[in-house]
């Protein structure tokens, strides 16, 4: 069996936007590691750490070198970039549509697209107009995912996910699980990747 | 002029611990750059911030996975760790003894044993017998290099170079500035030292 790399993220995450951008490509070198797509919502998993919003904009020294470091990691990546003007942009439709794809052969394409509407055309990511156009231009049923998205049973899904991500010590995004090895940030992918190829030659 | 890096870290904070034992090494491969040390206090930056103590003290779940990190972090460097059984470490001997040799051949080299003392030895590093320790193995004058880094204008000076970091906006350690560019984190020393030699080469 291959191995696997849980990947836990976000669409209004800043970090997980160079992770979803990267990790097929990097998974693929290290030895076919399989992607696990999990999307869960930071808003509840912020609110149980005790902060009414994102980090980011709690603490507004890191907030802003966030920014210029988010921008210099892009340009290092060869990924286009460009600051949103709303931060951090709701993203529950989007999402929802994740969870329906996470085991799809869309769902890698589907979300550097979702990512590259928020972090890169600065655009309304959870607006139906906009989920559509990506979900279309893969040549999907848009309408029939976004309804089943919208449907209470997914939405429930998403709720359940996130509570999940929360038990098992999930504090922020990107978040890796190579088993029960928990590595945390972008800057981490590699690292996890190792982890569980060096695992798999043992 | 050989182009320098701005090495801005804290003995008590985990994540200066790889970047002291790394820096002279990465920088000498980067072409030749230059390091300038900059010892200053994280206590009172963390108190301008809002926080009573280290933030992986006020933040559980990210203090809890840190610890995790730095023993993966050491082992992927090749250094030596043992976690510390005092968190955060009283440092203000061995900053002021820093702030004496910043400019010393033995600036390097000293701050690693210190570190070690304290990430590798587990040993209270404020002891003057620890300090003192390290500086004879170093073959200098341990007793009066210690009695100038007690003196009143050692002291101002360690005050003053912390608010020098603070009005530059360093929230957290270690921090590198390449000219006014600021990398925050161990993560960020190759990129700082990159962006050196690039702008070097242009």
């Amino acid at each position: 069996m291959a191995p696997a790399l849980e990947f836990w993220f976000e669409f209004g995450s800043p970090y997980s936007y160079p992770s979803v951008m990267r990790i097929e490509d990097d998974a693929a070198r290290h030895g076919d590691i399989q992607v696990l797509w999990r999307p869960f919502l930071l808003g509840p998993i912020f609110k149980s750490l005790g902060w009414s919003t994102s980090p980011f904009l709690v603490e507004k020294e890191r907030g802003a070198y966030m920014w210029k470091d988010m921008a210099r990691q892009c340009r290092k990546y060869a990924i286009p970039w460009a600051q949103p003007t709303t931060f951090p942009r709701i993203a529950l439709l989007p999402m929802r549509v994740a969870l329906l794809g996470a085991e799809r052969p869309w769902m890698g394409e589907y979300c550097k697209q979702i990512m590259m509407q928020n972090f890169a055309f600065d655009r309304d990511i959870d607006d139906e107009t906009v989920v559509g156009e990506v979900l279309d231009a893969l040549g999907l049923p848009a309408g029939d995912i976004m309804a089943e998205a919208r449907c209470e049973p997914t939405k429930q899904r998403l709720r359940q996910q996130t509570e999940v991500a929360r038990s098992r010590g999930v504090f922020g995004a990107p978040t890796f699980f190579a088993g029960d090895e928990m590595f945390w940030g972008n800057d981490r992918l590699d690292d996890a990747l190792a982890f569980l190829s060096e695992r798999g030659t043992r």
